[in-house]
């Protein structure tokens, strides 16, 4: 059974751009593709728009179902849909897969033009930058000049914030969640362990594994193990496995033992089955580079100084991947900007992944806030 | 320049033992050897004798130089000399290379008797409890009936701690520094990590990856890598590589860029070069294994109610992977059997990797309880 309050049936569109996309890098794609979806109904001015950025390992299936598909449902169908926190009554919602992806849009998966094989190692390293970049030209396609609102959680959140940026203008509320205004080394470090499990693997042949018939399963399952690590808490992680043993007793080998490491191997197997490795390694590097402040000497006021949005930011008390400090700094920064902010700190004991999750509070300070912006749009 | 009070020359040496050795998962070794260094004399009674357990990556080589190597100064050496926090000219200090080592001690890579190969895969997964024997039958070589310390920090602290359960008429004191009672699920799901790295690695066969003629580098560089990560504080990397760039400027591309990568990379390319991958398992597996709860309907107070020695607990204020709260969980077990138990968590920034260094408030500790401990030995 599907909720009542579920979208329902959605269907995935494709946009064409035929002009070339010159990346932070330099960079250029002569052409590419972005796959989308979306939920409710544009207003006559258009003004009701909202856009969802995905995080790591998300996409544009954002919320409803296909209709041979019906347990597909969005990633994120707990939040958006009718009657929900993002009102698919009140709002037409946007959901992409980001360019460098591998659910459809353009990515190192996806055939170069000229080289007739997959782009492979050859697709440039994507930048948040470039994101919000390529996003601005599909709502210029669809005749949004401006959202009222553009959303994320982790990664997603740094787009969110990089539209305010971009793109001040455009965007008239920033739902900016789980995020931070930069990776921290910590941080880095673990995105570089898991980008060498994916580089050092004998299957990667320098990113052209496609051309091979091979894919870097070992690698981009050991990325996914140790992601996994990182957005639970040690809390839940003990509550929920704790030091239990799968058959009762110590098996003094290295098979699955502990149920954390079952749990573990399982999410690394599932998701190497289909993610691409590549996309991966591309996701983390924008992770990395994300760092507003760096072109101002450091400095998150003088980053944010351009904004021009309102702003949610969330964070969760669990989350140490992101934790709330991170998302304290975002908002002193806007606040020195004299920007209007909406501050909380949900209770969660699900870590990083909260951002996903059903919670009450966290869902109740969604719809509050997203109520508000409702209001300053004509139906 | 060699400091005037370090311990000076010393030299390995290497006990035999002939008699069957049975590990707690039922395996047994026919025979086996263990390399030591003792620094010190041992007095007439054989009172004054300390043992140094070591950690995951450590060996019998705790202080001095060899005559032939004057640079390879052991790895505690800022702790043990004469005039040192543990004074070598009050006590016998010994460290061996635990069962299973790759430092001289026999290990998966030694010769197994009778196949005239390398043990490889069919070395048994070694438990603390099995080290604690091993080191109790080297004290009956020497003829020590009775510790005045068992000592170490991580895996060495549980070793520590354990010989005060497996012998309790065997050590007067333990210091167990920077450890816990047993592994939470994030410990070791942290470890599941880096041994899949290894065990996926195609160049670890199996574990018998000797008679192939290679080596699972990337495996263990990757282990190490992720092992590093949790060996520092998250302000430590902040503080000595923060989001500093190699070169300057962002690259686009994923060869090292940040300085975190550099660090990583260096430890992970060094670390492999040298160390045993099947003894890396081993060690890890010993730490997920730990638990002297368990046998107790995991209630610690009853795990140390046969305990006889005095303890001195230290753990180090940023150390996440095994944190203050850790410990104190051992000092209130010890504190509930009406233990002697001195506890203090030292002010570091360097997280767990704390315990190997020098740090004034750390060792004048350490000294004052270990002055104390020379008090009731006869010199």
């Amino acid at each position: 059974m599907v909720a009542s309050n579920c979208i329902g049936i959605v269907s995935a569109q494709r946009a064409i751009f035929d002009t070339p996309f010159t990346f932070r890098s330099g960079a250029v794609l002569t052409r590419y593709e972005l796959v989308y979806e979306t939920y409710g109904t544009l207003n006559a001015d258009k003004s009701n728009a909202i856009l969802v950025c995905h995080a790591l390992s998300g996409h544009h299936h954002v919320a409803g179902y296909y209709a041979d598909d019906p347990k597909n449902t969005g990633w994120w169908d707990n939040m958006i849909g009718p009657g929900k926190p993002v009102d698919t009554n009140k709002f037409f919602v946007i959901g992409l897969n980001n360019l460098g992806g591998c659910n459809g849009s353009t990515g190192p998966s996806s055939i170069a033009p000229l080289a007739d094989k997959p782009y492979g190692a050859s697709f440039p390293v994507v930048t948040v930058e470039d994101w919000v970049e390529s996003q601005a030209r599909l709502a210029d396609m669809l005749g949004i000049k401006q959202f009222a609102a553009v959303m994320g959680g982790s990664l997603g959140g740094m787009q969110a914030l990089q539209w305010s940026l971009s793109f001040p203008e455009r965007v008239r509320h920033v739902l900016a969640i789980a995020c931070a205004p930069h990776l921290t080394a910590e941080n880095i470090a673990f995105n570089d362990v898991a980008r060498n499990a994916i580089l050092t693997d004998p299957d990667f042949h320098g990113g052209n594994y496609y051309e091979h018939g091979v894919v870097p399963t070992r690698g981009l399952r050991l990325a996914r193990m140790l992601g996994h690590i990182t957005y639970l808490s040690d809390d839940a992680m003990a509550d929920k496995f704790g030091r239990s043993l799968r058959s009762g007793k110590l098996g003094y080998n290295y098979d699955i033992e502990f149920e954390i490491e079952s749990y573990l191997r399982y999410q690394g197997d599932k998701f190497a089955a289909y993610f691409d490795a590549n996309t991966y390694l591309l996701m983390t590097k924008a992770l990395d580079y994300f760092d507003p402040a760096r072109a101002c000497g450091d400095n998150l006021d003088k980053a944010f100084a351009a904004a021009r949005a309102d702003y949610l930011v969330l964070s969760f008390s669990t989350d140490w991947r992101f934790s709330p400090e991170r998302s304290r700094e975002i908002v002193n920064a806007l606040l020195h900007n004299r920007r209007n902010v909406s501050y909380a700190e949900i209770a969660s004991t699900h870590g990083h992944d909260s951002f996903l999750m059903q919670n009450e509070h966290y869902h109740e300070v969604m719809r509050t806030y997203l109520e508000r912006v409702a209001k300053e749009v004509a139906v």
